[in-house]
């Protein structure tokens, strides 16, 4: 395999630290690509940057108005949240429209994200459960989609189930990729994760800005997702996190969603483009940075949304003694090059 | 710049998910290279690898004797530490038997690594201090090494103060590599930190290991430093932490200190080599995983010993319902080469 380009750099003091390699895929709604750097071909689990299509069905089936989930309800569903408070309250307000509580999640248990949350939780003598799994508000939806499916729900996180069969038929006709048993992993909250082409993952999101080219009931499904987390980008992420803030930064122009390992997609409406791209390592601090320059390459910004977003592309590296003592920066040659693209 | 070798593979399910490319030196105390991989030439910032490098000057000019710190107290100057309490205890001790206290430290407050000392600390109403910082054993060392020097300690941590540049001199001279300013970057805890190619920083720890052409009072600081951090590996790290269930695991043929951004360093008494390597990418997990490979190649393990580090250098990725989903494996030809150098 040959090495993909070097994307993001972390330097200290005079030197080039630490490097991070990587691909990315940029098309629009007619399946074109209109940039692609490095392997954009070979497949790659889209881990938790896919939540949007995974809660595609849930919506657009009728599942998401047969419980009354609201719009910061369906934001969360797409979600990989802190578990901080008004994530959980979220979460459990999901189950209980559906009928279900906590114990029905298959997730598995994991502390929230923020030292606050984690010692409150000590400090009251309780155990992190899985409703503070960052993926509750996913998981909380696919019951939801178990229970408007009309089957039991038991089980519902496994490949054969109908929930999740389901998912991955949304997935395909959206990404036009096979996913393949061959080609699937187990994710972090036991759901599968289908590998596909950074190619088709993008030319889904292409879908997911402007609804092109699926039909409309699910375009008005695609829309109303992407809405929902533009307007609700805490219950997206939360407190300090950087999908959270770029869209906070960027408006309306960019959804945006990270997975682990590495991944990021983004649909930007504004310019019809979807977006999805791969650090070979998995680094989230050089997926964050190349995808905050590609929002400002290529999502259509006005000048001051611009203003905001730039730090986000080039952070700085602080010491313990808040010194700046490097920084992160997309390579130079890649930043000309996505630019190029808009050209 | 070329790339390096893929050394480590993650994998999720049939595929892999990331890939971590570094570059890897192995020497002798003759300073001969017995192993390269990758760029071993270019200049890398050691970071934290070097800590009992820079301990080394505390012990040999005496300075740890007339304080009396005991070996569990030199290992704290040559790690990298949890901030548990018995961490923090030992780095209190070490001021307070060289006149000094906290306030005096110049690393910066950290929060300690783990949730049930933060949780702690935030439960008592404090906040994280210097103290906890995972350098405030070595800034003690350092602190009482300018006290014994006769210097005005304040400003310890800065490239002009005697102290560091006493520091710097027992680099170059255990490294042979000029350390010069336009290769020089602030640390996390503000101190500098030189950087200089794989090779030389391996050459460094063969010494380490051996004592070998450095002079009869220099060995004997070496293997004074050594034995205390193979005597005390809580101390070097704690509880959890790799470098300590490392050294626990491989016995006293193994000393080994990680760095940040993906540096490891190793001295291996029993064979009489050093060892010094680097992530590209800056990730532990992967510098984790091939230390030990080379640990288990080159240390001159029993087989006992070997039983035990053998889960280090492929650990399984487990998901949030406890369940393997993939696992860490250093790339097959890189191990083969890795085991030929000693044959």
């Amino acid at each position: 395999m040959s090495a993909s380009p070097v994307v993001v750099e972390v330097t200290r003091g005079p030197l080039v630290e630490s490097r991070h390699r990587g691909a990315l895929a940029i098309a629009d709604a007619k399946g074109r690509i209109v940039f692609a750097l490095g392997d954009t071909n070979s497949p790659v689990y889209p881990r938790s940057a896919v939540k949007a299509l995974q809660a595609l069905p849930l919506v657009e089936d009728g599942g998401a108005d047969a419980f009354g989930f609201t719009p910061a309800e369906i934001a969360l569903a797409c979600s990989s949240h802190n578990g901080e408070p008004a994530h959980v309250e979220a979460a459990r307000s999901m189950l209980a429209k559906a009928g279900r509580d906590e114990s029905d999640l298959e997730c598995g248990p994991q502390p929230p994200a923020r030292d606050e949350d984690r010692c409150a939780l000590r400090q009251a003598g309780r155990v992190p459960g899985r409703i503070h799994n960052n993926c509750s508000g996913k998981h909380a939806g696919m019951l939801a989609l178990a229970v408007h499916m009309g089957v039991d729900p038991k089980g519902y996180s496994t490949a054969d189930h109908p929930v999740q069969r389901r998912v991955r038929q949304a997935m395909q006709d959206m990404t036009g990729a096979a996913l393949s048993a061959d080609r699937c992993g187990i994710d972090g909250c036991s759901i599968p994760t289908w590998a596909a082409p950074l190619d088709a993952w993008a030319v889904a999101f292409a879908r997911v800005a402007t609804g092109e080219g699926v039909g409309k009931g699910r375009a008005a499904a695609l829309k109303r997702i992407r809405e929902a987390c533009l307007a609700h980008p805490f219950m997206v992420a939360g407190s300090g996190r950087f999908c959270t803030q770029l869209m906070e930064r960027a408006g309306p122009q960019a959804f945006v969603k990270t997975g682990a390992e590495g991944v990021f997609c983004a649909a930007f409406p504004e310019t019809g483009l979807g977006v999805a791209l791969k650090i070979d390592d998995g680094a989230s601090r050089a997926s964050e940075a190349l995808m905050a320059a590609t929002v400002l390459a290529c999502a259509g910004l006005n000048d001051s949304q611009k203003a905001a977003v730039v730090p986000m592309a080039n952070p700085p590296v602080m010491n313990r003694m808040e010194l700046r003592v490097g920084e992160l920066r997309v390579a130079a040659d890649i930043r000309d090059r996505i630019a190029a693209t808009m050209r």
